[in-house]
């Protein structure tokens, strides 16, 4: 039985994510990001609690902007030292049944002939729990080492990332029929060469003539997450995304956006509703009221006011140390703020922040979602939350792991199982991540329902 | 204690690999490639029977030589379908202690900012036990679909590995300083960036002026392995490889080429007697030798012609079905298969070979060394293998898995420890996997040794 609430575990393989300075906190173990055993243990943390799946973001630049240096984040541990995700999954997969796994991939610096052959032996290694998180890779930082004077501007990072998913659709679905591999030894036949087709490739910035390297998996395309805010970020979302991660902190905001995208998503010819939309959250919780509140006061005399100035100022591209803490916005630059507020709209774009607010109101919670309490106060907020916004779950994120992790499988989760609206402990049975999302029998994409079934013979 | 004889598992994550038709042996499980279980429980194996390192061969494109086709390789299984060994390892290294983990990467393919990372991070999860086989990928069907309209030249593809090691080695080693990262939580510095580099290369093929991504592994670079056989590829190894992989079915030829590439590594001012040599080996070995002949034989009757000349094809380049089974190879194209014949020294060039011979000499053991035989008398072959050759040991292909590496590790392995040539079952003590090579202490590069150990501070 699938989740009625779609739980997901926002994460990054480095120290300082989505907040920063919880890593002080005397319990954190963030700092032990790049060993096995740490990551293991928070799958299986996850398994155990009827999670959906870990969600792995993902960048591969230094956080530069704040200070026009790196060395912030360098000292903050600000997304930096950091390391590769996408090597952690199959060490997951070997210790879990029915995690999935959404993990980031670029489609501006990869190629699309590797990617397909990259997340089809993820597909196949997991027994199809493997989900794309599609980003199209905004830092400067991570385009100046990668073969590029500067960052190509965001509306063609977006044409290249449609056409890079058209390739990697058809390698997908388009190359090896299902019945082409018999592996028949009494005949000597393991496939069956008229059922594999060259997929012929001829674009404007892709040229792809060949065969997929892989038999087809379980899922085939994985599924497409995906979180661009921009305006063509959503119609991106509208035409390709079977998930999509936003980022709000009140749920009138994210119903804006979840209307948005499923009209979008209408109007492209595809079933809006059937779009999986998670909202970010952080989640303090604890056998009472206080006693959560007692929690997050501690959590929060560990934040680290410059890390999240690093941060923030890499987010914004705007060097926000280039006024005092106390002056207000207008001090930075302030067309280019009031965008970013509207996006991130725990700060009222009506009223006039400080530096220090600004900082200070994404404390702990990102700019996402903050529940705090009893696991009966936390999953009345986030039911109250779904009902509102229209999403379908929360991508949960723990700035002190493994403690809120813990926390939320060990105290919440029994709670939101006693609702009915996580499955039981013991409903074992694996399914793949599509099917977890969209129920039984939807292992792969359907016609009508996404592009990448058109490709499909 | 590090092994006398070194012993490392020759794979690729596809059916059919070193040669072909063997899947079709009713316990052959090659098939199986595509799962997580299969590849565990042979990396357990291998730890229980000592082995150093589990090497994967990659390659992205389909054989498509023979008669002009991509069919004999999808019909008989050679090396299509296929998966990227590379996102196995972390599982593998889960369930394991110390087996070592050599693993392809692409120099023309891949960008070196992005290399760095991976081998870095999988040098992190699997606490040093990782080595990067340097190609620079030979197959025009490869590099049609990766963006170019042909294959660029060979000594090309070799000036950009050049280059392109030079900036890898400036990321694992010159940008972060041993005691860059100090994870102080009282004071509050992560990383002291003071000690954090950024690396500034830009040459004629690659520009990064950043900064690593990673924090130092245990190895930093690591463990170099290369398989090159042209001329150029063997100066590149003499300037760059750790580890050198031959193949060869004599050791007298083995020999003149052990001698080749430790002169010129002594020429370029290494120690060309650091440099390991491991040769290609297929063993089948039973507890007598009457019983391996009879296990050799059943084996050799699931041998497939056509698959193995769609493999020499792919790998001579030229179409050996242009001419008839019972031809000699003067009917295809002299000059080339010359060369080649030298270099797979199974076929004395000296020979009229026909078309069918040249096929059937590959069968089973390949081009490289095959033993057959009791414990006694295979561990007999190999140490008068490695006294003539000079060599270090064997990179051991499995053309019928699991049944030839099993049989190594239960009835082969037991005799090489009692001659003291691979070390106790009990000796568990979790080595790098350069220490397992080169000794203890020798878990990173040494100025003077290798050209990396240059740009470390």
């Amino acid at each position: 039985m699938p989740n009625k609430i779609l739980l997901g575990s926002l994460r990054q393989m480095t120290t300082g994510h989505t907040t920063q300075g919880f890593w002080r906190h005397p319990e954190a173990q963030s700092d032990r990001y790049n060993t096995l055993e740490y990551w293991i243990d928070h799958a299986k943390t996850l398994e155990r609690g009827g999670f959906d799946f870990l969600f792995f973001a993902d960048v591969v630049g230094a956080l530069d902007v704040y200070q026009g240096s790196r060395d912030p984040s360098l000292s903050g541990a600000v997304e930096l030292p950091m390391a590769d995700p996408m090597l952690l999954i199959s060490a997951l997969a070997s210790h879990t049944k029915r995690l999935g796994f959404a993990v980031t991939g670029s489609t501006t610096y990869e190629k699309p002939y590797l990617l397909a052959r990259t997340y089809a032996t993820l597909d196949h290694l997991t027994r199809g729990r493997i989900g794309f998180n599609v980003v199209t890779s905004a830092l400067e930082s991570a385009a100046i080492n990668l073969g590029y004077d500067r960052q190509i501007p965001h509306d063609e990072r977006y044409e290249i990332a449609e056409e890079f998913l058209e390739v990697v659709y058809k390698l997908w679905e388009g190359s090896w029929e299902d019945d082409a591999v018999v592996r028949d030894r009494a005949n000597n036949v393991f496939t069956d060469p008229g059922k594999v087709h060259a997929i012929e490739h001829k674009g404007p910035r892709f040229s792809v003539p060949g065969i997929a390297l892989t038999e087809p998996s379980l899922q085939r395309t994985p599924v497409i997450f995906q979180a661009g805010i921009s305006s063509r970020g959503r119609r991106f979302a509208a035409d390709h995304a079977e998930a999509v991660f936003l980022v709000n902190d009140s749920p009138v905001a994210s119903a804006r956006q979840v209307r948005d995208i499923r009209q979008l998503a209408d109007e492209a010819g595809r079933r809006g509703a059937d779009i999986k939309i998670l909202s970010m959250a952080t989640i303090v919780v604890a056998q009472t009221d206080e006693a959560a509140l007692a929690k997050e006061s501690d959590y929060r005399s560990y934040f680290d006011i410059d890390g999240q100035l690093a941060q923030l100022s890499a987010l914004f591209g705007i060097d926000l140390s280039a006024a005092g803490l106390d002056d207000t916005l207008e001090h930075v630059e302030t067309d280019s703020i009031r965008g970013m507020l509207e996006i991130y709209t725990k700060l009222d774009p009506d009223r006039t922040w400080t530096i220090r607010e600004v900082a200070e109101a994404n404390a702990l919670g990102g700019a996402g979602a903050l529940f705090v309490g009893s696991p009966a106060t936390v999953a009345d907020a986030m039911e109250q939350w779904l009902a509102t916004s229209g999403a379908d779950g929360f991508n949960i994120a723990d700035p002190v792991p493994p403690l809120l992790s813990r926390d939320v499988v060990d105290l919440l989760v029994p709670e939101l199982r006693r609702r009915g609206l996580v499955e039981p402990a013991d409903d074992a049975e694996p399914l793949t991540l599509r099917e977890r999302l969209l129920g039984e029998g939807h292992a792969r994409t359907r016609a009508g329902e996404h592009p990448s079934a058109s490709y499909r013979r």
